[in-house]
């Protein structure tokens, strides 16, 4: 049988990531799908095409119904909303962080997936910047992680070149935004709205091979 | 009790127009929900912001997972798919017939929104071209309507006038994107994912008016 995995790829600015990663852990489980949290930058992605901001804000009134969408949408799931400022928020440092933490060696603590759900909480569920130093090092101290070290070897180059790699991936499998779950036979879904078909394909897969 | 109400808008070379009217009939009666069919043109709506074709020719990776999204949501709901040959299709006629159909004076039979559904069906069911008079015939004729004076009325100056007013009308509401749906307190839902959604709030706001 092959691997029941699913790929989740986000980046920390987007918004509709925030309840696909407030979602995907609950719905997984009960699916029996082993899930693997792939933060990438859209930046590189976004530029390819020809926009220098998120195409909410390049298409107002495209914006304006993104940001009412997702109030809506956080209020069905009991999530906290406020909309941060600026957006989009430079994802950078969380990103690097969140693969610092997601790539600990064998037998140390865990915490990538607890970070990206406190990022996402804190920037679309309190507005905080999450460009800020002192706003991540105080989400990875609400963790018990030690944040000085931690920030210390998410600007070392190794971290650097894997996000490097990671958005290169990504750019490689076709992603234009996020989220967006890939499963093990390399098909792609795009958005939060299809985080359930993507669970769905991704047991299939595992129970026809 | 305000009126339980939701309007349905769409473009006939619209994609996911295609799923959300095949499926707004059944799912607006569950929910006691009266459904306005109004076409209109994203033409001059995409002009507006830049842009000369659909966004999924503009955006080619957008438009591959787009149309291999289409085929996945159709096989989902028992729908036949296949991919019209040129996309986007020209929607002019195809509209104006459809206005013709929905607004027929009172005691006229009324065969408006099985034909919208019937030119999904021929366009993205069968990749027959919807901006052909003769593939247009066929579709009045298969609804026992007698395509002439009809295909006669779809050209006149009111009729014309008509589309061109219901187009419009989608701008001053700041629809940018089709299928999107407006309740009557005038909250905006954009795409076939938030078909349900637009129809659950259809039902709070007449229960709160």
């Amino acid at each position: 049988m092959a691997p029941c995995r699913l790929d989740f790829w986000f980046d920390f600015a987007s918004t509709y990531s925030y309840p696909a990663a407030m979602r995907i852990g609950a719905l997984a489980a009960e699916a029996g799908v082993k899930v693997r949290f792939r933060p990438f930058l859209l930046g590189p992605i976004f530029k390819a095409q020809g926009w220098t901001t998120s195409p909410f804000n390049l298409y107002p009134a495209k914006g304006r119904h993104m940001w009412r969408d997702l109030e809506r949408l956080c209020a069905d799931l009991s999530l906290p909303f406020r909309r941060p400022d600026p957006f989009p928020q430079n994802s950078l440092l969380a990103a690097r962080v969140a693969l610092a933490g997601l790539e600990r060696p064998p037998g140390e603590a865990r915490w990538g997936e607890d970070f990206c759900r406190a990022v996402f909480r804190a920037e679309f569920g309190a507005g905080a910047r999450i460009d800020d130093a002192a706003v991540i090092g105080d989400i990875l101290a609400g963790l018990k992680v030690e944040p000085r070290p931690v920030l210390a070897a998410a600007q070392s180059d190794a971290v650097k070149a894997r996000l490097r790699a990671q958005t290169g991936e990504a750019q490689r499998l076709g992603l234009f935004g996020a989220p967006s779950f890939v499963t093990a036979d390399g098909e792609l879904f795009w958005g939060n709205d299809r985080l359930e078909a993507a669970l769905r394909w991704a047991k299939r897969v595992a129970n026809s091979l």
